[in-house]
């Protein structure tokens, strides 16, 4: 067995979507079980729109310095192992990044998935952190109730579609934004969503959402941020709630830069904004995925997975994401 | 016994701060009980920067038609009664507007006033709406916890000087935003700041914040809106809280004025922001109230009162609310 581990390193901060020259394909030594824990050979590995944030120069939650594997959320199968809590043929999920192998101790954030219930590719999606955070913006931070409407930038993407699916499960009316007319099907067809509308093509987007949602949004889901979610605000309802979950749709922060003032509009319309990220919340996480799967299981939660091809696919999988030409949720097998 | 009721009426919308030309001294007839209901003579009218908004042409979360009373909070003695709730004698606080008499029906927002508790003026402010306000933002829905740090704007006005001896009681650091020294020394020897900062002489306001609060702001307490906002979510820390209590900054929102966007703040700080209006919540008065009632009798909670002589000081009182001028809760005697 080869002694060689292939990585993609971070090479250089993104000023905006990170590309080929971000990242360098870099061959190195093949970890050893920690004492304690396992070595995963990664089979899928994630493509994520939060990958911006964690090579950018700017402030983030998250950043991936210079120099070290570019972290991914990511799907492999135990290989050799130190464990009391996993075997060699379990397959798990964790941070394992764009890399071949990785050595995990054993208090690191990984759980077995179970291939009996879904492809292992589905793990990376609806049943991975893009469904729980699909599942902690909706379910824990807007509290939806049947019959209210949701309006959801990005519906085609990987939280979009999941969120799409819980409110079409949950009685909500779900109205997504997306781009393409095929993405427009997809989210319709697929998603879960009542409407969906084109947001390239609307023309004036206020009046298109308030069209599609003629008694107004009760909830904003937002993972892009920017004019889109100045045309989600202007249809917000009094008792109004804001999640925001991303902001794509900005490609720098520095300088910020300017919208509309929101103080009115939060006063006078009672609104609650929140901002979340996942990984903050993982008390909450086997709720989440114990429903995720339950809907999975009566066919309820529908997955659609764009597949790369191997490690050189990386570098520029993210533009991919960001140029809207990905359908559905994007990741790497290798 | 006189037979008028010297009223004051909203006379035309007010583009910005209402004065003396958006109302007009009326003599109506005065009142009689309606059935099962009382008359109210007036004796303090309270005076508010919300009153800007109820004057406005712009929509809002309520409106004073022209022709009408217009609209304040006050106290009064019943003076004539058909009611099993109340007698003659009793003073009671409501909506009664700016006017000597007022016919309140039985179902109208009003409650007994103990003026062996308090004077009749500290009803209108840290026992009445403005205390709740400040009780509803600070304790319901910033929900403090001892140590945390709470930053106020309009430090000495009616709603922030109660913010501020709430956040002293439960152990939480208040510094406060105002204006002119005078008010700085009142925040801090009457209103339970640790530190107040001067926002006009205070050069970059974000930097004196920081200096304030070199922890950062776990809790903006939002009374303007804008570019003092501004300099307070620049403060905020991981997991902040803002609470949009009022805009008194920005005197139009038409067309609805730019500032720095929130939404990379909104996802990176994991912040939470909430505008309320203190009036959706009158289930939780009587609990506010009983709180706010026994910091009172413990001395924990001063009032400092202004107050005009007459209904003829109404007219420009708005005025002199936003010049700051006042001291403490501005009111009418009458």
């Amino acid at each position: 067995m080869s002694q060689s581990n292939r990585t993609v390193v971070v090479a250089k901060r993104a000023s905006g979507i990170p590309g080929a020259e971000n990242f360098r394909l870099v061959d190195r030594e093949r970890p050893v079980p920690p004492p304690g824990g396992a070595v995963v050979r990664i089979r899928y590995a994630a493509v994520d729109p939060a990958m911006r944030g964690w090579l950018s120069a700017e402030p983030n939650y998250f950043t991936v310095p210079d120099g070290e594997v570019m972290r991914s959320h990511a799907v492999g199968e135990v290989i050799e192992c130190d464990s009391a809590h996993w075997r060699t043929g379990d397959w798990v999920y964790g941070f394992f990044g764009w890399q071949e192998f990785y050595a995990a101790t054993e208090d690191q954030f990984i759980w077995k998935i179970d291939r009996d219930v879904a492809p292992a590719p589905v793990w990376l999606g609806p049943l991975g952190l893009n469904g729980i955070t699909a599942w902690l913006g909706f379910r824990h931070f807007a509290r939806p109730k049947a019959g209210e409407t949701v309006l959801v930038s990005t519906a085609a993407g990987g939280v979009g579609s999941v969120v799409g699916q819980l409110a079409k499960a949950g009685d909500v009316r779900a109205v997504g934004l997306t781009s393409g007319s095929d993405k427009v099907a997809l989210a319709i067809e697929e998603f879960g969503y009542e409407k969906a509308i084109d947001y390239k093509a609307a023309g004036d987007l206020t009046s298109a959402i308030a069209f599609a949602c003629p008694q107004g949004i009760d909830i904003y889901y937002d993972n892009v941020g920017g004019e889109i979610a100045d045309a989600a605000f202007a249809n917000l309802r009094r008792g109004g709630r804001i999640i925001q979950c991303g902001t794509a749709s900005i490609e720098s922060w520095i300088p910020t830069p300017v919208g509309p003032r929101r103080e009115r509009d939060m006063l006078v319309k009672r609104l609650s904004w929140n901002g979340f990220v996942a990984l903050d919340h993982s008390d909450l996480f086997p709720t989440a995925l114990a429903d995720l799967t339950a809907l999975y299981r009566q066919a309820k939660l529908k997955s659609r997975e764009e597949v790369l091809e191997g490690l050189d696919a990386a570098p520029t999988a993210v533009q991919r994401l960001y140029s809207g030409q990905n359908h559905g949720r994007l990741c790497i097998a290798l």
